[in-house]
């Protein structure tokens, strides 16, 4: 059963690369992604391994904590961080990854995928992304299959996203991009806009006469 | 209870703007995104049934059947398509968007966000998208709040990744997009790779020495 958003992180302690982790202690008051890739020492995987390694500044600089998750041991883990990083040569794989050989927080988690199978016919994990806020609720999940690498892009622009409108009356609009424009939400009055935004909202006449949509500069920059 | 990968799409019939619709009749043999947002006549919304209705030639090309859901009735649907066609003038709203306010198929799909209200304090839908094979079947699923406004470039992205890798024995790495590179995928041999990729493939050297990261150009191409 895959996670709801508004579900509570599971809670959970580890073996990793990095050595037992508590997942709620990590955590802990940070804004945090767990991601599952399907199979160590597979080429779709150390390209994703790689990208997040390279990001870790950037997800850093959004004070979020990153763990990765597949069904090898720790020792298969240790050997491959050695052809991630080889691979991607900016990357430094300074996240911790966690090993789930009995698929207990893959069960737990809803990331298994099917189609994808261990020699022994036992499926694998998928590729799910987790984002959980402050509070270690799920705000955002994706999951992709095995054969569909995901886009780091839109991991941390969704991230940028979540930070800012946890934060601001605002919401972000599709395809937005950090700078962009925002829109005003709808339970904020024109009156409370105008004092929240000192850089003002501009509305957008449509045919139902509805004034629902404000569009205001990024608020936080 | 969400969707996993892997499971058959639930069959339906719903209203929708262009009349009752049975979903399973209405996918048949084709490729189909269903995607659920919170609420007619609110700002996020309308930018990305916008942004959809100006993507509908993409979807088109690729053989995608494209359907949209939340718990307002039918005849706001149709009164707010003016808005949307108004607000993104190159926007065609030729896709049908069900009406659920019973929100049955919210539940039997996990699309409700309980941070997202009605004005009696039920639950909204989020802002889901499901990816569904031919087979009916679902291949991806993203799950994002009602603050956060969906890519629908990452969507387009990851159909060509999902319709390139269903019939070609490669996966896309991470950030891929149409015409990059992609992976010769992990069960095919070297001999098997070289009859099936004309272009060829190139093997990259790693610290363990296992061979297989091997890029390919994109083959349908």
């Amino acid at each position: 059963m895959a996670l709801k958003l508004g579900d509570l992180a599971p809670s959970f302690v580890a073996e990793t690369t990095q050595g037992e982790i508590d997942f709620h202690k990590y955590i802990d008051g940070s804004w945090a992604i767990l991601f599952s890739h399907p199979n160590d020492f597979t080429p779709v995987c150390t390209t994703e391994l790689g990208a997040v390694g390279k990001f870790m500044p950037e997800f850093e600089k959004r004070g979020v904590k990153v763990l990765a998750l597949s069904c090898n041991d720790v020792e298969s883990h240790k050997a491959w961080i050695k052809d991630i990083e080889s691979f991607t040569p900016e990357a430094q794989v300074s996240y911790p990854i966690i090993s789930d050989p009995k698929r207990d927080l893959a069960v737990q988690f809803g990331m298994l995928d099917p189609d994808e199978q261990d020699a022994a016919g036992i499926p694998l994990t998928a590729r799910a992304v987790y984002v959980f806020g402050p509070d270690k609720k799920l705000k955002l999940s994706i999951l992709y299959p095995a054969t569909t690498g995901r886009n780091f892009h839109e991991v941390l622009r969704v991230i940028d996203s979540l930070q800012l409108t946890a934060n601001h009356s605002v919401a972000t609009p599709v395809n937005w991009n950090a700078g962009d424009k925002c829109m005003v939400v709808p339970g904020l009055s024109n009156e409370a806009a105008a004092a929240k935004f000192p850089k003002g909202f501009e509305t957008i006449e449509v045919p139902s006469g509805k004034q629902y949509i404000r569009l205001t500069p990024q608020p936080n920059i």
